[in-house]
């Protein structure tokens, strides 16, 4: 256990024009974004950016998505992504997502994304390198 | 039950080059619209198409979202979505999805997504309207 | 000169909810893939497939791109894009684009764009093979 | 002339993995959205956001829009967005574009877009409202 135990990274989104839809909100599939948006930034303050992993022969594969949406989010909104590691194994990861409105908090949507790690020249199931591994683990949410 | 009970709406979209990413393969997120063609197709065939709802001043809005990503397709592949009603609720409805290669039917995904009926002035929940739950509720998978 | 000289390919799209934007209609970027959609159906149509030119070790990149946007497109219309070889030279090829209403055939968008040919290993311009150079030569729009 | 003649907004965007693709780098149509959200931030500096003149009952539709695409960023690039007003009319108003890869300054995308000013309830042509035109014309780029 390190001090980053239990990390919560909030990284921020504004809401561009494209991703509303003609209800005036923002189009459900631009949350899986978002939460992609968010685990990329977990990744950078976690010490292992995922643009470094991929360099190195990996690839982390979205293998499961679920997402509750509860709010609507507004064109030009500034929306605060939280993501944190839920668990993380031999050779997947699971992130869990908080997306709010960073100007008043509500909540829009959760969720959790589990990615499987492949080899990026046999795209086959590979173990997650021993040195991202340890960082993230090191990060991972408590009490889970 | 009608003759329509269990109904499942075959749809073909092919793959766009701009739906893949730099693993050379469709992006996750990707899927998330492919299923909402899916649903679109299911309630044309089944007698209402949404466009037709929104007209009247409903609108279905995902609030529950679900995907397994089991395999991969690539740029200009076919793929058939196959969709059906899981079940219809007063004031929601649950289609589920299973997305394949159109060429070697091989599975690449299956979902789930929950709709809620809002009044689109209010956008607040509204029971679904009658006509348009009879005919959905004629189609729903059997055996749930 | 073939019976393929002036050849334009129309191509249905039908409009997707992701596609449109808070002004209820379609977001000006989506007509950049339905042009994309349109010139991939036209290589498919003149007899070779542009998936199989990447197969060769072939890129076609955009260089150019131009578009009129004059009307607009609602969500599950369907759209026509109707599209032509403007011209073909040694390392490039300029595809001409028209995109109109399929139900009432009102003009929404004109375009076109230059693709370079680039080697996809060296990310190099490299001549246009000769094969796909004469097929789609012998497409080629007249009096231009 | 005020001072903000010649005005140049720089907006930063981290380019996402979903705007890739299977070339690796980023797709052509993401420069028509990261042209969007460098003049949502000009506007926004030069003191009348966008979003505000929705709420107030006008839409800028883009009506023209060309792109050269001269260099090629990557999934995870910090690009820069260099916004400009080239001219404003009585209904519309041009902005131009020079998207560069922050790290190195490489020159990626020049664009220009023309928008037009509609009334959002009647969908007509409309004079931009002074004020904002004021605004507007007060960053103009000089000697143009």
């Amino acid at each position: 256990m390190t001090e980053k135990a239990g990390l919560v990274v909030p990284t921020t989104v504004r809401v561009r024009y494209g991703e509303t839809d003609q209800m005036g909100v923002v189009y459900h599939a631009a949350y899986v974004v978002y939460c992609e948006i968010g685990r990329t930034e977990f990744m950078r303050v976690a010490g292992l950016p995922y643009a470094e992993m991929e360099r190195r022969g990996f690839l982390f594969v979205v293998a499961d998505l679920s997402l509750k949406l509860r709010d609507s989010a507004r064109y030009d909104e500034e929306l605060t992504v939280l993501t944190r590691l839920v668990r993380i194994r031999h050779t997947s990861i699971v992130f869990g997502y908080e997306i709010r409105a960073a100007a008043d908090g509500r909540l829009l949507t959760t969720g959790e994304t589990r990615l499987g790690c492949l080899d990026a020249q046999t795209k086959k199931v590979t173990p997650i390198p021993s040195d991202f591994f340890e960082k993230m683990a090191a990060c991972q949410a408590v009490a889970e």
